[in-house]
C-alpha cells in the first residue's frame, strides 16, 4: 500500500498539523478580532478584496510558483495562480482517487465569521498587517488539515471496500458519514488537542499563577465544532465521488 | 516616558517573541537541511538568488505593501521594496533616536550557515517549498528580537544618560557593551527559554516516554551563542551611533 496511506502516518502527519493549528492561533489571538480586515473593498488600495482576502492571494501566488499546490495535499483557495517555477517533484504515485473536492470557501467563511470572533478580542488595535499575515498561517493549516480527510477516506475505503462500495452505489449519504465516523477516536482528537493546548497555550512569563493566552477550552471547541465536522465532510464527499471499484 | 521604552514592556514583547521563534524553529526542524535551497543559482528559474532569498524577496515585497516596514520595530532584508498601500499608520512618536542600524544580512548568513544545520537533521528530503517557507517565518521572528535591541538600548540611555553619554563620547565601544550587560538578566532569559522549549518542543503523540521534536539544549545554545549577542551587538551599535545630548 501506499505509503501515505498507512493509517500511522496520517495519523502522525494530523497530529503534527494540530501542532501547526494551535500555534497559529495563538499567534492570531494576540491581536484584535479587527474586522475592518475582513470587509471587501475596506481598503481601496487593495482593491475589490478585503485586505486578508488580498494577502491570501498574493502569498497563494507566491507559493504556487514554489510548486505548493501540486502536492495532493495542498488546496489553494484561489484558481487564477501562477505555474510552478520549481521543477515538478517526483510524488510517489498519487494515492487518491481523481477528485476535485475543494472546501476552501468555506472553510475560509468559517474562519473569517466564526473562528477569529472566537478566539481573538472583540475591538481593533490597528494591526491590520500582522493580523492578516497571522490569518494567512492559520488559513493554510486549516486547510491542510482538514483536506486530509481525503487520505483518511481512501485508507478507510481500501480497508473494507465492500462495505463502502454498496453505500456508494445506494447514494446513502448518511450511510457513509456513520461508517466513517468513531466517536472513540474523535474523543482521543480532543482530549490530545486539549492538552496541547494547556502545554502550548500557557503564558509562561506571568509565573506559577500562569494564565492562557488562548484558553484551551475554545482550542477544543474549535476541533469539536469546525475541524471534526469539516474533516468528516470532506471524507464523505471524497467517497461519494469515489468511482466504486476503481 | 514613551510607552514602548517601558522596560515592562519591552520586556513583555521580547517574552512574546521567544514563542514566536521557538515555534518557528519546531516547524523548521520537521525538515531535513535542504543545502541546496541556500545555494545561489541553484534553481534557475527564480533566477541567481536562493531558493529562500527568493521567497524572502517575494514575501518581503507583499509585507512592505502591508506597510510592515514603516513600524520602528521592523526591519527588512531587501532595500528594493515597493512602497506601501495601507494608509500609513499613526504612529506614537518614534522613540527611537534617528538610524539606519540593520543587521539583517548577518543575520542570514549565521541562520543559513549555523543555525539550520544546528537545529535541522542532515540530509535532503526534497521538501524545499516547506522548508523555505519555514526559514522566511523564522528569519523574519529572528530579525525582529534581534533588532528590538534598539528599543532595550534607548530605554538603558534613558536611565543613565550622564553615564552612557561620557562612554560613547570616548568612542569606548567595550565599556558601553559591559555597560549594557547583566549577566543576571541574561541567565534569566536562558532559563526561561529552556523552560519553554522543554513545554512546546515536547511531541506529546508519544506519550509519557515523549521525545523532543527539538531537543530545548539547543534552543538555549542559539540564544546563548547567536540572539543574545546579536541583540547586544544591535544595542551598542545604536548607541555608539546615539547624537549623545539629544
Amino acid at each position: 500500500m501506499n505509503e501515505q496511506l498507512l493509517l500511522s502516518n496520517i495519523r502522525n502527519v494530523l497530529i503534527r498539523l494540530e501542532e501547526t493549528i494551535i500555534f497559529a492561533l495563538i499567534e492570531r489571538a494576540q491581536f484584535r478580532h479587527n474586522e475592518i480586515i475582513y470587509r471587501k473593498g475596506a481598503f481601496p488600495n487593495v482593491g475589490s478584496r478585503s485586505l486578508v482576502g488580498y494577502l491570501l492571494h498574493e502569498t497563494e501566488a507566491i507559493h504556487a510558483k514554489m510548486r505548493r499546490y501540486t502536492s495532493p495535499d495542498e488546496h489553494p483557495f484561489f484558481s487564477d495562480l501562477p505555474e510552478p517555477i520549481l521543477p515538478a517533484l517526483r510524488y510517489d504515485e498519487d494515492p487518491l482517487h481523481p477528485n476535485r473536492i475543494n472546501l476552501n470557501d468555506r472553510i475560509r467563511m468559517v474562519y473569517e465569521q466564526q473562528i477569529v470572533p472566537f478566539v481573538c478580542t472583540a475591538g481593533d488595535d490597528a494591526q491590520y498587517g500582522s493580523s492578516s499575515v497571522c490569518d494567512v498561517a492559520c488559513l493554510q493549516a486549516l486547510s491542510r488539515r482538514i483536506h486530509y480527510g481525503k487520505f483518511v477516506a481512501e485508507s478507510k475505503f481500501r480497508a473494507e471496500p465492500e462495505r463502502f462500495r454498496s453505500l456508494i452505489v445506494r447514494r446513502d449519504t448518511e450511510a457513509v458519514m456513520a461508517a466513517i465516523t468513531d466517536a472513540r477516536v474523535e474523543q482521543c482528537v480532543l482530549e490530545r488537542v486539549r492538552l496541547k493546548a494547556q502545554t502550548y497555550g500557557r503564558d509562561i512569563s506571568t509565573g506559577p499563577e500562569f494564565r492562557y493566552r488562548l484558553h484551551p477550552e475554545r482550542v477544543v471547541e474549535l476541533y469539536a465544532s469546525w475541524i471534526i465536522p469539516l474533516t468528516k465532510e470532506v471524507e464523505v464527499a471524497y467517497l461519494m465521488d469515489r468511482v466504486p471499484g476503481d
